[in-house]
Protein backbone atom coordinates (compact mmCIF):
# COMPACT_ATOMS: atom_id res chain seq x y z
CA UNK A 1 0.00 0.00 0.00
CA UNK A 2 1.69 3.59 -1.09
CA UNK A 3 2.55 5.90 1.73
CA UNK A 4 -0.46 8.20 1.30
CA UNK A 5 -2.80 5.09 1.96
CA UNK A 6 -1.02 3.90 4.97
CA UNK A 7 -1.24 7.72 6.16
CA UNK A 8 -4.75 8.18 6.01
CA UNK A 9 -5.52 4.61 7.37
CA UNK A 10 -2.84 5.63 10.62
CA UNK A 11 -4.26 9.02 11.03
CA UNK A 12 -7.90 7.15 10.63
CA UNK A 13 -6.99 4.85 13.24
CA UNK A 14 -5.64 6.93 15.85
CA UNK A 15 -8.20 9.78 15.25
CA UNK A 16 -5.76 12.52 15.03
CA UNK A 17 -3.56 13.98 12.80
CA UNK A 18 -0.85 15.09 15.69
CA UNK A 19 2.62 13.70 14.77
CA UNK A 20 5.20 13.56 17.52
CA UNK A 21 8.66 15.03 16.49
CA UNK A 22 11.39 13.31 18.89
CA UNK A 23 14.18 15.86 19.03
CA UNK A 24 16.05 15.04 22.04
CA UNK A 25 17.70 18.37 23.39
CA UNK A 26 20.16 16.70 25.65
CA UNK A 27 20.01 18.74 28.03
CA UNK A 28 15.76 18.87 28.64
CA UNK A 29 16.14 15.46 28.48
CA UNK A 30 14.31 14.19 31.80
CA UNK A 31 16.97 13.98 34.80
CA UNK A 32 15.54 10.13 35.48
CA UNK A 33 18.06 9.41 32.50
CA UNK A 34 21.22 10.34 34.50
CA UNK A 35 23.45 9.09 31.93
CA UNK A 36 22.79 11.70 29.60
CA UNK A 37 23.72 14.39 32.49
CA UNK A 38 26.30 12.71 34.26
CA UNK A 39 29.99 14.78 33.93
CA UNK A 40 31.69 11.79 33.19
CA UNK A 41 29.49 9.43 31.19
CA UNK A 42 30.86 8.22 27.58
CA UNK A 43 29.44 9.72 24.09
CA UNK A 44 27.75 5.71 24.03
CA UNK A 45 26.35 6.06 27.49
CA UNK A 46 24.91 8.99 26.87
CA UNK A 47 23.30 8.01 23.41
CA UNK A 48 22.04 4.61 24.79
CA UNK A 49 20.00 6.95 28.16
CA UNK A 50 18.57 9.22 25.30
CA UNK A 51 17.39 5.82 23.11
CA UNK A 52 15.84 4.86 26.72
CA UNK A 53 14.24 8.00 26.62
CA UNK A 54 12.56 8.07 23.44
CA UNK A 55 11.68 4.82 23.47
CA UNK A 56 9.57 5.38 26.75
CA UNK A 57 8.19 8.82 24.96
CA UNK A 58 6.90 6.09 22.00
CA UNK A 59 5.83 3.74 24.47
CA UNK A 60 3.66 6.82 25.91
CA UNK A 61 2.46 8.14 22.77
CA UNK A 62 1.96 5.00 20.39
CA UNK A 63 -1.83 4.45 21.20
CA UNK A 64 -2.59 8.09 20.61
CA UNK A 65 -0.87 9.31 17.66
CA UNK A 66 -0.25 7.89 14.06
CA UNK A 67 3.24 8.73 13.46
CA UNK A 68 6.57 10.33 14.81
CA UNK A 69 9.12 12.27 13.11
CA UNK A 70 13.25 11.48 14.76
CA UNK A 71 15.19 14.62 14.16
CA UNK A 72 18.51 13.28 12.89
CA UNK A 73 20.68 16.09 14.02
CA UNK A 74 20.05 14.82 17.58
CA UNK A 75 21.01 11.72 16.81
CA UNK A 76 24.06 12.19 14.96
CA UNK A 77 25.57 14.95 17.46
CA UNK A 78 26.71 11.82 19.41
CA UNK A 79 28.66 10.47 16.69
CA UNK A 80 28.08 6.59 15.68
CA UNK A 81 26.76 5.64 18.99
CA UNK A 82 23.79 8.00 18.43
CA UNK A 83 23.19 7.05 14.84
CA UNK A 84 22.87 3.30 16.72
CA UNK A 85 20.30 4.87 19.02
CA UNK A 86 18.76 6.51 15.36
CA UNK A 87 18.00 3.02 14.31
CA UNK A 88 17.11 1.51 17.58
CA UNK A 89 14.76 4.43 18.12
CA UNK A 90 13.26 3.92 14.59
CA UNK A 91 12.90 0.47 15.20
CA UNK A 92 10.84 0.54 18.14
CA UNK A 93 8.74 2.94 16.91
CA UNK A 94 7.71 0.86 14.12
CA UNK A 95 7.28 -2.19 16.22
CA UNK A 96 4.92 -0.16 18.35
CA UNK A 97 2.70 0.51 15.10
CA UNK A 98 3.47 4.11 14.59
CA UNK A 99 4.47 5.62 11.07
CA UNK A 100 7.94 6.92 11.23
CA UNK A 101 9.14 10.12 9.47
CA UNK A 102 12.73 10.50 9.31
CA UNK A 103 13.43 14.37 9.40
CA UNK A 104 16.31 14.47 7.90
CA UNK A 105 16.15 17.25 5.32
CA UNK A 106 18.80 15.60 2.53
CA UNK A 107 19.53 16.96 -0.91
CA UNK A 108 22.69 16.66 -3.02
CA UNK A 109 23.23 15.54 -6.62
CA UNK A 110 21.53 12.90 -8.13
CA UNK A 111 24.32 9.75 -7.37
CA UNK A 112 24.32 10.75 -3.98
CA UNK A 113 21.05 11.58 -3.22
CA UNK A 114 20.83 7.83 -4.65
CA UNK A 115 22.95 7.06 -1.67
CA UNK A 116 20.58 9.26 0.99
CA UNK A 117 17.57 7.67 -0.52
CA UNK A 118 18.97 4.06 0.61
CA UNK A 119 19.86 5.09 3.75
CA UNK A 120 16.62 5.89 4.71
CA UNK A 121 13.88 4.23 2.54
CA UNK A 122 15.10 1.35 0.52
CA UNK A 123 18.31 -0.36 2.40
CA UNK A 124 21.11 -1.53 0.91
CA UNK A 125 22.37 -5.68 1.07
CA UNK A 126 22.54 -6.27 4.91
CA UNK A 127 20.22 -3.51 6.54
CA UNK A 128 17.66 -4.63 8.79
CA UNK A 129 14.47 -3.21 6.75
CA UNK A 130 12.83 -2.49 10.28
CA UNK A 131 15.68 0.67 10.81
CA UNK A 132 14.15 2.50 7.66
CA UNK A 133 11.79 5.56 7.72
CA UNK A 134 8.39 5.04 6.13
CA UNK A 135 9.18 8.35 4.79
CA UNK A 136 11.47 11.37 4.84
CA UNK A 137 12.37 15.02 5.11
CA UNK A 138 14.11 16.37 1.57
CA UNK A 139 15.64 19.54 0.60
CA UNK A 140 15.19 20.53 -3.04
CA UNK A 141 17.81 23.32 -3.47
CA UNK A 142 19.12 21.04 -5.87
CA UNK A 143 16.36 20.76 -7.71
CA UNK A 144 15.13 17.61 -10.23
CA UNK A 145 18.04 15.11 -10.07
CA UNK A 146 18.32 15.62 -6.65
CA UNK A 147 14.67 14.13 -6.33
CA UNK A 148 14.39 11.73 -8.57
CA UNK A 149 16.18 8.98 -6.38
CA UNK A 150 13.58 9.32 -3.78
CA UNK A 151 10.98 8.79 -6.26
CA UNK A 152 12.35 6.16 -7.44
CA UNK A 153 12.84 4.62 -3.50
CA UNK A 154 9.09 5.54 -2.69
CA UNK A 155 8.26 3.91 -5.99
CA UNK A 156 10.12 0.08 -4.85
CA UNK A 157 9.68 0.68 -0.99
CA UNK A 158 5.86 2.00 -0.77
CA UNK A 159 7.60 4.95 1.11
CA UNK A 160 7.35 8.60 0.99
CA UNK A 161 8.87 12.31 0.99
CA UNK A 162 8.23 15.82 2.59
CA UNK A 163 9.94 18.29 0.43
CA UNK A 164 11.10 21.64 1.81
CA UNK A 165 8.16 24.21 0.31
CA UNK A 166 8.10 27.15 3.08
CA UNK A 167 9.89 26.51 6.72
CA UNK A 168 8.67 27.66 9.75
CA UNK A 169 11.84 29.47 11.24
CA UNK A 170 12.66 33.11 10.98
CA UNK A 171 15.34 32.92 8.10
CA UNK A 172 12.67 30.87 6.13
CA UNK A 173 11.88 34.40 4.34
CA UNK A 174 15.03 34.98 3.32
CA UNK A 175 15.13 33.14 0.12
CA UNK A 176 11.86 31.29 0.10
CA UNK A 177 9.57 34.49 0.06
CA UNK A 178 11.88 35.88 -2.70
CA UNK A 179 10.94 35.85 -6.79
CA UNK A 180 7.83 36.24 -9.00
CA UNK A 181 6.83 33.39 -9.03
CA UNK A 182 8.46 33.17 -5.11
CA UNK A 183 10.76 30.50 -4.74
CA UNK A 184 8.22 28.90 -2.69
CA UNK A 185 5.77 28.46 -5.34
CA UNK A 186 8.43 27.48 -7.42
CA UNK A 187 9.20 24.24 -5.36
CA UNK A 188 5.06 23.63 -4.55
CA UNK A 189 4.55 23.25 -8.43
CA UNK A 190 7.72 21.39 -8.76
CA UNK A 191 6.33 19.03 -5.77
CA UNK A 192 3.03 18.74 -7.78
CA UNK A 193 4.67 17.16 -10.86
CA UNK A 194 7.17 15.19 -8.49
CA UNK A 195 4.32 13.47 -6.83
CA UNK A 196 2.03 12.43 -10.26
CA UNK A 197 3.25 8.73 -10.56
CA UNK A 198 2.96 8.74 -6.70
CA UNK A 199 -0.87 8.78 -6.49
CA UNK A 200 -2.59 6.25 -4.51
CA UNK A 201 -5.72 5.01 -4.17
CA UNK A 202 -7.11 7.46 -1.56
CA UNK A 203 -6.16 10.50 -4.42
CA UNK A 204 -3.09 11.75 -2.33
CA UNK A 205 0.58 11.76 -3.30
CA UNK A 206 3.16 9.99 -1.36
CA UNK A 207 5.40 13.13 -2.42
CA UNK A 208 4.24 15.54 0.61
CA UNK A 209 5.38 19.09 1.68
CA UNK A 210 6.98 20.72 4.58
CA UNK A 211 5.09 23.92 5.06
CA UNK A 212 5.46 25.87 8.29
CA UNK A 213 2.62 26.79 10.39
CA UNK A 214 3.86 29.67 11.37
CA UNK A 215 2.39 31.61 7.96
CA UNK A 216 -1.16 30.95 8.08
CA UNK A 217 -1.64 32.93 5.09
CA UNK A 218 0.84 31.45 3.04
CA UNK A 219 -0.45 27.71 3.88
CA UNK A 220 -3.97 28.04 2.71
CA UNK A 221 -2.40 29.32 -0.79
CA UNK A 222 -0.62 26.69 -0.97
CA UNK A 223 -2.93 24.08 -0.18
CA UNK A 224 -4.52 25.34 -2.50
CA UNK A 225 -1.82 25.33 -4.76
CA UNK A 226 -1.02 21.50 -3.95
CA UNK A 227 -3.94 20.11 -3.68
CA UNK A 228 -3.23 16.77 -3.51
CA UNK A 229 0.32 16.65 -1.54
CA UNK A 230 0.18 15.23 2.30
CA UNK A 231 1.32 18.35 4.26
CA UNK A 232 3.42 17.75 6.96
CA UNK A 233 3.21 21.30 9.47
CA UNK A 234 5.73 22.16 11.95
CA UNK A 235 5.82 24.94 14.02
CA UNK A 236 2.82 24.14 16.04
CA UNK A 237 3.09 24.51 19.90
CA UNK A 238 6.66 26.06 20.87
CA UNK A 239 7.33 27.68 17.94
CA UNK A 240 4.06 29.65 18.52
CA UNK A 241 1.16 28.39 16.10
CA UNK A 242 -2.30 27.13 17.42
CA UNK A 243 -5.11 24.94 16.07
CA UNK A 244 -5.98 27.89 14.10
CA UNK A 245 -2.86 28.78 12.09
CA UNK A 246 -3.06 25.09 10.84
CA UNK A 247 -6.92 24.43 10.39
CA UNK A 248 -6.33 25.81 6.29
CA UNK A 249 -3.58 22.48 6.04
CA UNK A 250 -6.58 19.84 5.83
CA UNK A 251 -8.58 19.09 2.69
CA UNK A 252 -12.12 17.49 3.58
CA UNK A 253 -12.06 15.16 6.18
CA UNK A 254 -9.37 15.55 7.88
CA UNK A 255 -6.78 14.52 5.23
CA UNK A 256 -4.17 15.31 3.91
CA UNK A 257 -1.85 16.94 7.06
CA UNK A 258 0.32 16.55 9.62
CA UNK A 259 0.65 18.45 12.41
CA UNK A 260 3.88 18.35 14.32
CA UNK A 261 4.81 19.45 17.92
CA UNK A 262 8.40 18.27 19.36
CA UNK A 263 9.22 19.98 22.52
CA UNK A 264 5.96 20.68 23.70
CA UNK A 265 5.20 16.98 24.04
CA UNK A 266 8.75 16.39 25.01
CA UNK A 267 9.30 18.76 27.83
CA UNK A 268 6.08 19.98 28.42
CA UNK A 269 5.62 21.93 31.97
CA UNK A 270 5.44 19.84 34.84
CA UNK A 271 4.37 20.20 38.20
CA UNK A 272 6.28 19.80 41.27
CA UNK A 273 7.52 16.27 41.28
CA UNK A 274 5.38 14.65 38.81
CA UNK A 275 6.66 12.33 36.52
CA UNK A 276 7.64 13.18 33.00
CA UNK A 277 5.38 10.71 31.75
CA UNK A 278 2.42 12.29 33.02
CA UNK A 279 3.07 15.61 31.80
CA UNK A 280 4.34 14.26 28.29
CA UNK A 281 0.77 12.25 28.18
CA UNK A 282 -1.33 15.14 29.03
CA UNK A 283 0.31 17.46 26.39
CA UNK A 284 -1.01 14.85 23.86
CA UNK A 285 -3.96 14.32 25.36
CA UNK A 286 -4.27 18.65 25.14
CA UNK A 287 -2.90 18.58 21.44
CA UNK A 288 -5.41 15.71 20.76
CA UNK A 289 -8.18 17.83 21.76
CA UNK A 290 -7.16 21.06 20.68
CA UNK A 291 -6.57 19.77 16.99
CA UNK A 292 -9.72 17.95 17.20
CA UNK A 293 -11.51 21.44 17.17
CA UNK A 294 -10.34 22.16 13.66
CA UNK A 295 -9.90 18.74 12.42
CA UNK A 296 -12.56 17.95 10.60
CA UNK A 297 -12.06 14.00 10.61
CA UNK A 298 -13.62 11.39 11.85
CA UNK B 1 44.56 30.32 13.13
CA UNK B 2 41.55 30.39 11.16
CA UNK B 3 40.07 27.57 8.79
CA UNK B 4 40.86 30.13 5.80
CA UNK B 5 44.17 30.68 6.69
CA UNK B 6 44.99 27.12 7.81
CA UNK B 7 43.97 25.97 4.52
CA UNK B 8 46.07 28.74 2.39
CA UNK B 9 49.16 27.57 4.04
CA UNK B 10 47.78 23.58 3.46
CA UNK B 11 47.22 24.51 -0.44
CA UNK B 12 50.73 26.44 -0.15
CA UNK B 13 52.64 23.48 1.34
CA UNK B 14 51.35 21.05 -0.89
CA UNK B 15 51.62 23.17 -4.32
CA UNK B 16 48.07 22.41 -5.56
CA UNK B 17 44.44 23.48 -5.02
CA UNK B 18 43.32 19.65 -5.45
CA UNK B 19 40.71 18.15 -3.05
CA UNK B 20 40.27 14.75 -3.12
CA UNK B 21 36.48 14.04 -2.79
CA UNK B 22 36.05 10.36 -0.53
CA UNK B 23 32.80 9.35 -2.38
CA UNK B 24 32.93 5.84 -1.73
CA UNK B 25 30.04 4.15 -4.05
CA UNK B 26 30.03 0.48 -2.70
CA UNK B 27 29.95 -1.15 -6.49
CA UNK B 28 33.07 0.46 -7.25
CA UNK B 29 35.46 0.19 -4.63
CA UNK B 30 38.57 -2.19 -6.02
CA UNK B 31 37.69 -6.18 -5.70
CA UNK B 32 40.97 -6.20 -2.97
CA UNK B 33 38.15 -5.38 -0.09
CA UNK B 34 36.56 -8.25 -0.35
CA UNK B 35 34.01 -8.06 1.99
CA UNK B 36 32.55 -4.82 0.43
CA UNK B 37 31.57 -7.31 -2.35
CA UNK B 38 31.08 -10.75 -0.61
CA UNK B 39 27.27 -11.76 -0.75
CA UNK B 40 27.14 -12.91 2.84
CA UNK B 41 29.59 -10.33 4.35
CA UNK B 42 27.22 -8.22 7.13
CA UNK B 43 27.08 -4.81 7.37
CA UNK B 44 29.73 -4.02 9.90
CA UNK B 45 31.84 -6.14 7.65
CA UNK B 46 31.32 -4.08 4.49
CA UNK B 47 31.55 -0.62 6.53
CA UNK B 48 34.55 -1.98 7.76
CA UNK B 49 36.37 -2.84 4.28
CA UNK B 50 35.01 0.03 3.11
CA UNK B 51 36.73 1.97 5.52
CA UNK B 52 40.03 0.00 5.36
CA UNK B 53 39.65 1.21 1.35
CA UNK B 54 39.35 4.94 2.35
CA UNK B 55 42.14 4.43 4.55
CA UNK B 56 44.61 3.12 1.87
CA UNK B 57 43.23 6.30 -0.32
CA UNK B 58 44.19 8.80 2.22
CA UNK B 59 47.30 7.29 2.65
CA UNK B 60 48.39 7.29 -1.32
CA UNK B 61 47.40 10.68 -1.35
CA UNK B 62 48.56 12.11 1.97
CA UNK B 63 51.66 13.91 0.54
CA UNK B 64 50.07 15.64 -2.36
CA UNK B 65 47.15 17.55 -1.86
CA UNK B 66 46.11 19.71 0.99
CA UNK B 67 42.41 18.34 2.17
CA UNK B 68 40.11 15.63 1.33
CA UNK B 69 36.29 15.21 1.09
CA UNK B 70 34.36 12.48 2.52
CA UNK B 71 30.60 12.61 1.40
CA UNK B 72 28.45 11.44 3.97
CA UNK B 73 25.94 9.77 2.39
CA UNK B 74 28.00 6.99 1.57
CA UNK B 75 28.92 6.09 4.45
CA UNK B 76 25.16 6.95 6.15
CA UNK B 77 24.10 3.91 3.40
CA UNK B 78 26.05 1.40 6.06
CA UNK B 79 23.86 2.89 8.92
CA UNK B 80 25.61 3.16 12.46
CA UNK B 81 28.55 1.33 11.41
CA UNK B 82 29.19 3.56 8.55
CA UNK B 83 29.23 6.22 10.57
CA UNK B 84 31.93 4.64 12.55
CA UNK B 85 33.91 4.33 9.72
CA UNK B 86 33.56 8.03 8.71
CA UNK B 87 34.91 8.28 12.53
CA UNK B 88 37.34 6.38 11.48
CA UNK B 89 38.56 7.88 7.72
CA UNK B 90 38.48 11.47 9.10
CA UNK B 91 40.36 10.49 12.35
CA UNK B 92 42.96 9.41 10.04
CA UNK B 93 43.15 11.66 7.30
CA UNK B 94 43.62 14.29 9.67
CA UNK B 95 46.76 11.87 11.71
CA UNK B 96 47.71 12.34 7.71
CA UNK B 97 47.71 16.21 8.30
CA UNK B 98 45.09 16.62 5.72
CA UNK B 99 42.55 19.55 6.11
CA UNK B 100 39.27 17.34 6.13
CA UNK B 101 35.74 19.04 4.30
CA UNK B 102 32.94 17.09 5.39
CA UNK B 103 30.45 16.88 3.02
CA UNK B 104 27.28 16.50 4.42
CA UNK B 105 24.96 19.47 2.72
CA UNK B 106 22.84 20.08 6.16
CA UNK B 107 20.94 22.48 6.70
CA UNK B 108 17.46 23.10 9.00
CA UNK B 109 16.28 25.26 12.00
CA UNK B 110 18.26 27.35 14.12
CA UNK B 111 18.54 24.70 16.75
CA UNK B 112 18.89 21.99 14.83
CA UNK B 113 21.47 23.27 13.37
CA UNK B 114 23.53 23.78 16.52
CA UNK B 115 23.27 20.51 16.79
CA UNK B 116 24.99 20.00 13.30
CA UNK B 117 27.62 22.41 14.00
CA UNK B 118 28.48 20.54 17.44
CA UNK B 119 28.12 17.02 15.08
CA UNK B 120 30.35 18.06 12.69
CA UNK B 121 32.89 20.98 14.03
CA UNK B 122 32.68 21.67 18.01
CA UNK B 123 32.09 18.24 19.24
CA UNK B 124 29.42 17.55 22.27
CA UNK B 125 30.98 16.27 25.84
CA UNK B 126 32.75 12.81 24.78
CA UNK B 127 33.10 13.83 21.60
CA UNK B 128 37.00 12.75 20.18
CA UNK B 129 37.52 15.59 18.75
CA UNK B 130 39.91 14.17 16.27
CA UNK B 131 37.04 12.71 14.30
CA UNK B 132 35.51 16.35 13.75
CA UNK B 133 35.38 18.09 10.39
CA UNK B 134 37.72 21.53 9.81
CA UNK B 135 34.82 22.53 7.53
CA UNK B 136 31.37 21.17 6.32
CA UNK B 137 29.32 21.89 3.31
CA UNK B 138 26.15 23.45 4.28
CA UNK B 139 22.83 24.24 2.71
CA UNK B 140 21.25 27.63 2.58
CA UNK B 141 17.58 27.62 2.29
CA UNK B 142 16.37 27.92 5.56
CA UNK B 143 18.26 31.21 5.34
CA UNK B 144 20.27 33.42 8.49
CA UNK B 145 18.97 31.32 11.41
CA UNK B 146 19.94 27.82 9.40
CA UNK B 147 23.38 29.36 8.87
CA UNK B 148 24.44 31.38 12.24
CA UNK B 149 24.97 28.65 14.62
CA UNK B 150 27.60 27.27 11.79
CA UNK B 151 29.74 30.91 12.01
CA UNK B 152 29.80 30.43 16.14
CA UNK B 153 31.09 27.05 15.36
CA UNK B 154 33.59 28.35 13.09
CA UNK B 155 34.95 30.91 15.62
CA UNK B 156 34.57 29.01 18.40
CA UNK B 157 36.59 25.97 16.43
CA UNK B 158 38.73 28.02 13.93
CA UNK B 159 36.54 26.17 11.28
CA UNK B 160 35.10 27.06 8.27
CA UNK B 161 31.90 26.44 6.20
CA UNK B 162 30.67 25.85 2.39
CA UNK B 163 27.68 27.07 1.76
CA UNK B 164 26.24 25.85 -1.63
CA UNK B 165 25.35 29.17 -3.70
CA UNK B 166 25.47 27.38 -7.76
CA UNK B 167 25.65 23.70 -7.81
CA UNK B 168 27.38 21.34 -10.37
CA UNK B 169 24.59 19.15 -11.32
CA UNK B 170 21.89 19.24 -13.95
CA UNK B 171 18.82 19.83 -11.79
CA UNK B 172 21.15 22.57 -10.11
CA UNK B 173 19.35 25.40 -12.35
CA UNK B 174 15.92 24.64 -12.13
CA UNK B 175 15.86 26.94 -9.01
CA UNK B 176 19.00 28.63 -8.32
CA UNK B 177 19.37 30.74 -11.72
CA UNK B 178 15.87 31.82 -11.66
CA UNK B 179 14.72 35.44 -10.02
CA UNK B 180 15.79 39.01 -10.48
CA UNK B 181 18.48 38.75 -8.77
CA UNK B 182 18.92 34.76 -9.07
CA UNK B 183 19.15 33.07 -6.23
CA UNK B 184 22.21 32.02 -6.22
CA UNK B 185 23.42 35.96 -6.48
CA UNK B 186 20.89 36.23 -3.57
CA UNK B 187 22.93 33.57 -1.83
CA UNK B 188 25.98 34.52 -3.09
CA UNK B 189 25.48 38.13 -0.99
CA UNK B 190 24.39 36.68 1.99
CA UNK B 191 27.86 34.06 1.93
CA UNK B 192 30.03 37.73 2.05
CA UNK B 193 27.68 39.41 4.80
CA UNK B 194 27.67 35.98 6.86
CA UNK B 195 31.24 36.04 6.49
CA UNK B 196 32.29 39.19 7.40
CA UNK B 197 32.86 38.34 10.49
CA UNK B 198 35.36 35.49 9.90
CA UNK B 199 37.90 37.37 7.82
CA UNK B 200 42.11 35.57 8.60
CA UNK B 201 44.77 37.10 8.37
CA UNK B 202 45.29 36.41 4.71
CA UNK B 203 42.29 38.39 4.06
CA UNK B 204 39.65 35.39 3.10
CA UNK B 205 36.96 34.62 5.23
CA UNK B 206 36.39 30.62 7.09
CA UNK B 207 32.65 31.15 5.10
CA UNK B 208 33.38 29.88 1.69
CA UNK B 209 31.25 28.75 -1.32
CA UNK B 210 30.12 26.04 -3.31
CA UNK B 211 30.21 26.67 -7.07
CA UNK B 212 30.43 23.96 -9.61
CA UNK B 213 33.05 24.50 -12.04
CA UNK B 214 30.14 22.84 -14.63
CA UNK B 215 29.16 26.63 -15.26
CA UNK B 216 32.37 28.60 -16.01
CA UNK B 217 30.98 31.77 -16.93
CA UNK B 218 29.02 31.77 -13.59
CA UNK B 219 31.96 31.04 -11.97
CA UNK B 220 33.82 34.17 -13.27
CA UNK B 221 30.91 36.55 -12.30
CA UNK B 222 30.28 34.70 -8.55
CA UNK B 223 34.46 34.73 -8.16
CA UNK B 224 33.70 38.81 -8.66
CA UNK B 225 30.49 39.35 -6.11
CA UNK B 226 32.46 36.87 -3.68
CA UNK B 227 36.16 38.72 -3.28
CA UNK B 228 36.69 37.22 -0.18
CA UNK B 229 35.15 34.12 -0.16
CA UNK B 230 37.16 30.53 -0.21
CA UNK B 231 35.84 28.41 -3.10
CA UNK B 232 34.93 24.51 -3.22
CA UNK B 233 34.53 23.30 -7.00
CA UNK B 234 32.94 20.57 -7.57
CA UNK B 235 32.63 19.07 -11.07
CA UNK B 236 35.99 18.68 -12.09
CA UNK B 237 36.61 15.23 -13.61
CA UNK B 238 33.86 12.85 -13.98
CA UNK B 239 31.35 15.78 -14.11
CA UNK B 240 32.56 17.12 -17.21
CA UNK B 241 34.96 19.93 -16.02
CA UNK B 242 38.36 20.76 -16.79
CA UNK B 243 41.55 23.17 -16.04
CA UNK B 244 40.12 25.38 -17.96
CA UNK B 245 36.37 25.70 -16.34
CA UNK B 246 38.02 26.45 -13.23
CA UNK B 247 40.68 28.97 -14.05
CA UNK B 248 38.13 31.81 -12.78
CA UNK B 249 37.70 30.59 -9.24
CA UNK B 250 41.22 31.66 -8.11
CA UNK B 251 42.80 34.87 -6.82
CA UNK B 252 46.44 36.24 -7.57
CA UNK B 253 48.66 33.95 -6.93
CA UNK B 254 46.12 30.80 -6.99
CA UNK B 255 44.34 31.80 -3.64
CA UNK B 256 41.02 31.13 -2.59
CA UNK B 257 39.61 27.94 -4.25
CA UNK B 258 39.79 24.17 -3.95
CA UNK B 259 38.71 21.40 -6.39
CA UNK B 260 37.18 18.68 -6.18
CA UNK B 261 37.66 14.86 -8.02
CA UNK B 262 35.91 12.18 -6.85
CA UNK B 263 35.17 9.11 -8.88
CA UNK B 264 38.37 10.28 -11.16
CA UNK B 265 40.98 9.69 -8.29
CA UNK B 266 38.94 6.68 -6.58
CA UNK B 267 38.03 4.56 -9.96
CA UNK B 268 40.35 5.98 -12.40
CA UNK B 269 40.89 4.30 -15.45
CA UNK B 270 43.23 0.53 -14.76
CA UNK B 271 45.36 -1.02 -17.09
CA UNK B 272 45.17 -4.74 -17.17
CA UNK B 273 46.04 -6.15 -14.02
CA UNK B 274 47.33 -2.96 -12.26
CA UNK B 275 46.83 -2.49 -8.53
CA UNK B 276 43.92 0.64 -7.87
CA UNK B 277 46.76 2.12 -5.98
CA UNK B 278 49.42 2.81 -9.04
CA UNK B 279 46.43 3.85 -11.11
CA UNK B 280 44.93 6.52 -8.24
CA UNK B 281 48.39 7.68 -7.37
CA UNK B 282 49.03 8.59 -11.66
CA UNK B 283 45.25 10.28 -11.45
CA UNK B 284 46.49 12.57 -8.44
CA UNK B 285 49.81 13.27 -10.81
CA UNK B 286 47.66 14.01 -13.91
CA UNK B 287 45.52 16.24 -11.60
CA UNK B 288 48.13 17.94 -9.91
CA UNK B 289 49.83 18.82 -13.16
CA UNK B 290 46.69 19.93 -14.87
CA UNK B 291 45.80 22.49 -12.06
CA UNK B 292 49.08 23.47 -12.04
CA UNK B 293 48.59 24.89 -15.80
CA UNK B 294 45.71 27.04 -14.51
CA UNK B 295 46.55 27.74 -11.09
CA UNK B 296 49.19 30.25 -10.38
CA UNK B 297 50.28 29.48 -6.97
CA UNK B 298 54.32 29.13 -6.25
Amino acid sequence: MSYSDRLHDAIAAKGTPALVGLDPFLDRIPEDFAAVHAPDSSLAERAEAMGDFLCAVVDVVADRVPAVKPQSAFFEVLGASGVAQWERVVKHARAAGLLVVGDVKRGDIGSTAAAYAEAFLTGTRGTDPDTLCDAVTVNPLLGHDSITPFLDACERAKAGIYVLVRTSNPGGSQFQTKGEPTLTDQIADAVVTWGEGLIGSGGLSSVGAVVGATHPDELAALRERMPRTPLLLPGYGAQGAGAAEVAAGFLEGGRGALVNSSRGILYPPREDGEDWRTATSRAVDRMRADLGAVWGGA
